[in-house]
């Protein structure tokens, strides 16, 4: 009898639930599905696309197992100023990197940051920095690498904010992933960064499972620890770029698929806005205009501001966006919020 | 009131599932999941294997996002046997090849394959074979390659039972896709055989995604065609050679978890096997015997076979198996069908 009564209230619940969407659609119409957007044309391009790729009647309907929405994370999911987190954590990795290597201390690119000085470290070569990465991110077991990620990343804090560097998503982006989920969209992020590094922290940051997340990623290699116990160990040895014509070719390797959407914001998208939009039917290619110096960053086109190492919005990639129809998303006029953790 | 009788029609219906549902422990109790298995070790390992990883009140209980179940192709999913389907493919691909490139014809081992010496082509060294693979494989556009890899499969028949290789899938393995899918997992092939080709009718045959296709994979490159529209070449530099310890690899690049269950045929799957029940808590791996000469074919330890071209079962890995608690299924008695074509 329990075990019957137990259905019933399902049931019951269910047929409650059933008769409450009945009664919905003014109630439902009335909940904006990205409440942080204002009103204009970013948002109104979400929405039309949405309904123009998933509404049966629509000539440019995209079957569910199609919906690929793909997402640059630095500057595009998250802040990428003053420096990549990536590279925050890479050179916070070199003091105890040095106490195993004592030998490094007085090598370049190690001493110079064992030094302190930012301003020297601004100016390492793109050389150097790729040593660093290298040395900082392989030669661990993968296991070993995302528990030390996962513990940095609870302790680091932004040197603006001074919080944890996974409450620097931005909340527009979070609701249009949430979005496009809820519209029957898969959406993955697409990133120059470190596979390995975003993936420590994707799923409990963005709801992105770490098989969705594509990177820069590194060969490992198979072996077996003293108890025969087999793991894999991170190698120097690069797969894929994940920049550029990169991103495309990826996005073919690890998807298969060609993405419906995709977001960027900087010369490093280009080509994966590129290749989905030159997809048939319905596309959405949108990138994100850092114009908002007082409650973020300003920088890119007609900002004034020199090209730094992050990710660069240039000129040209503003001008090839108006011509292709791609959407340049402005944070200080598109977005109402910014921060989960700010008004 | 169109509308709402509509919700209220879902409602009752709804209802009535939920009551059926309800009705059902006992019903539902004997509708076997594996109809084609006969009862035995293999049937009962998976049958507990799936109870203790997805029964809330197991302590093994494996939460939804780590439900991953990763099956090798050849001999595993489908028949291998006289030859890898992938490699008819490619030797019938050369005399097209040869025809855009006549100075091909009297080279080795276009040669060979074109003089249709099948016992020449037996004895082609393996640095021949990838030769034939190479040429044959890359260099054109993904659309393209997958456009010809589908058209070819509509057309190629297996010689032994005059049926598109398709056809050729072991019902016992797709029961056991479909049970695990229906539980939860999330199942992946995780293959020797190209990515690309695997891509090109796993969703069909397999009901398995492509991007739940990982395999041995080259590069691709970005380009342009004439009217400036981006495409994808496919490459002759390879990225990842999915066999042997290939396999974690490829899975960790992939996949980024470590399966729980997983199923191969050879020792191009041991370190597949390996890795995956070296995790904690309930794991499964299963190994295909195919010792069953009259439904399939006889090959592999105890079969007096000599070893060929294709997968080897050998008796180090049959013993390593019975010393590891993997579980081998043989064909010949675990499974009651074979193929759905055949009562």
């Amino acid at each position: 009898m329990m075990f019957r009564s137990r259905f019933l209230a399902a049931a019951l619940a269910s047929l409650l639930t059933v008769l409450a969407s009945g009664l919905g659609p003014a109630a439902r119409a009335q909940t904006d599905p990205l409440p942080s957007w204002n009103d204009g044309a970013a948002k109104q391009a979400i929405l039309a696309f949405v309904k123009q790729t998933t509404d049966q009647a629509s000539p440019t309907f995209v079957p569910p197992a199609e919906r690929i929405a793909t997402f640059d994370q630095d500057g595009t999911l998250w802040v990428e100023h003053p420096l990549y987190t990536q590279i925050v954590y890479c050179l916070e990795q070199v003091p105890a990197l040095v106490r195993q290597k004592p030998e490094l201390a007085g090598v370049e690119p190690f001493k110079t940051v064992l030094s302190g000085d930012r301003e020297a470290m601004g100016k390492l070569s793109d050389e150097d920095l790729l040593k660093l990465l290298s040395m900082t991110l392989t030669g661990v077991s993968v296991d070993q690498f995302r528990a030390g990620a996962r513990q940095w990343l609870e302790t680091a804090r932004h040197p603006r904010w001074k919080r944890p560097y996974t409450d620097l998503t931005y909340l527009p982006m979070q609701e249009l992933m949430k979005y496009l989920r809820a519209s029957g969209y898969k959406t993955y992020i697409v990133t120059g960064g470190g596979q390995d590094f975003v993936r420590a922290y994707a799923e409990a940051t963005y709801g992105i499972p770490v098989e969705q997340v594509v990177g820069t990623a590194a060969a490992t290699k198979y072996g077996y620890d003293k108890d025969g116990k087999p793991f894999l160990t991170k190698e120097p040895r690069l797969l894929l770029n994940d920049n550029d014509a990169g991103k495309p070719e990826g996005i073919y390797l690890m998807i298969g698929r060609r993405p419906h959407a995709a977001f960027g914001n900087s010369t490093g998208d280009r080509q994966m806005l590129e290749y989905t939009t030159a997809g048939n039917g319905a596309r959405l290619g949108m990138l994100v205009l850092h114009d908002d110096a007082v409650r973020e960053y300003a920088y890119g086109p007609a900002q004034g501001l020199p090209d730094s190492r992050v990710g660069t919005f240039t000129q040209a990639l503003y001008d090839e966006a108006k011509a292709k129809g791609w959407t340049v998303i402005s944070m200080k006029s598109d977005w109402k919020r910014i921060f989960s953790f700010e008004p």
